[in-house]
């Protein structure tokens, strides 16, 4: 068992994906990836990632699983207008406070359609109301903002937005050590080398060395199948040390 | 609150993706939306959807959690040949079983091997290894199976291999009645239309009728915004009316 014991000392996170669409195949998720790689580079590590429904008592527990036992907790989708849209008042429950009208989003909201010359109505309004004792997070391209509820960060589902509202809460977070990786591609089944990685997984524990086998379908239909090796670290140098064992190591196996 | 009562009767699924690659932004799951789209024209619910690292207690947590809430746990990753390689020794420890080697899967293996011409060696052999009582799950395309262990399905991780697997495994779902849906593209922001959906939503509570908002890049950095309802029910008439009412509706804002 590793402990990706690489990045212990870093802050930890989950992220929480709220929208039936989905959990029913009609989007494919795009958003999951941007928040792996920008957290990455900060150096947070995402442990966990869960995708609920728009179900209040099913985000509610999410939320409050994760919250206790992360040190960030971010959420996209069910932000906007309409009624399938309950993030908002299920993160208020979970955190037992109401859900109240923030003057900085309703001010934000007026003058958005105002300058657009639209009525503001019911929903609109609805994009105002955050759980008492959020922090508001800037919505730039669509006005409703996102909000920072303690540690749970809770944004818009969709990509553009929830990107633009990531970069607008990333000052917000306390990073830790970039964990820096390197890639091998190896034109060998993973099985072949699997004792290999073996043995220097075991010798250099602060690393993390992961196997990622591919299949390529070349002419013929003819298969081929390699394996992408990660090797990850805060370390370069560690990083390079294991880099050029396993190349030695690999190339000694291909001229056996 | 919805409870999503379009589809009360049918099974229910979640789904384990096991994977550092993922939550480390290395690799973007393709799995998930393609889960997604299988079980609903099965009729089975898809309710959460975990991603946790290769890492035993994390994965043994997610497996118990959800084998008892759900008639189907689904799982993809973690069942190849390598050290980092630990799903099928959790999922054992998570039904508190022995691993032991499976004698149909060691002979699949062997004769793999054997028509390639390349020796078997230790990596190989784990991969026939599973929880005592699981049953396997055929893998056309490298031999390495998977498993069912009671209401727990083991999948690879490589997209090819996961997809040929559940289709192997399909016939052994009890199936459910599947969800209807049909997409309405309205061109207008949804706080817009907000106020109908709810009035409707009250009205129809046996079908779900889900809001998405899209924004386009115009030219001149002109930023187009619309909303795909997404309306779901079990019973195509159903959808139909709702469809037509909505329609109706959103036709009368248009020409106020």
């Amino acid at each position: 068992m590793m402990n990706n014991p690489t990045s212990m000392s870093n802050p930890t996170a989950s992220y929480i994906i709220i929208g039936d669409e989905i959990l029913s195949g009609r989007t494919a998720d795009k958003n999951l990836n941007f928040i792996a790689n920008q957290l990455v580079t900060l150096g947070i590590d995402l442990i966990e990632v869960r995708v609920v429904r728009d179900v209040e008592s099913e985000i509610i527990q999410a939320i409050n699983e994760l919250r206790s036992k992360f040190d960030y907790v971010f959420t996209s989708g069910g932000i906007g207008p309409t009624h399938d849209d309950i993030t908002a008042e299920s993160v208020a429950k979970a955190f037992e406070v109401e859900l109240i009208q923030h003057p900085i989003a309703k001010k934000i909201l007026y003058s958005y359609y105002q300058k657009k010359n639209i009525p503001l109505n019911e929903a609109k309004i609805k994009m105002s109301y955050v759980p008492e004792g959020a922090d508001l997070i800037d919505n730039t391209i669509s006005a409703a903002p996102g909000f920072k509820m303690e540690n749970v960060f809770v944004m818009a589902g969709i990509p553009k937005i929830m990107q633009q509202m990531f970069f607008a809460l990333k000052p917000l977070l306390n990073c830790g050590k970039e964990i820096l990786s390197e890639d091998i591609t190896i034109h060998m089944v993973e099985s072949e080398i699997a004792e290999i990685m073996k043995i220097i997984q075991e010798k250099f524990k602060d690393v993390t060395i992961g196997s990622y086998p591919f299949v390529i379908e070349g002419e013929n239909n003819n298969k081929k199948f390699g394996t992408n090796i990660v090797i990850r670290s805060q370390e370069q140098d560690k990083i390079t040390k294991v880099k050029n064992l396993i190349e030695t190591e690999v190339n000694k196996l291909i001229n056996q």
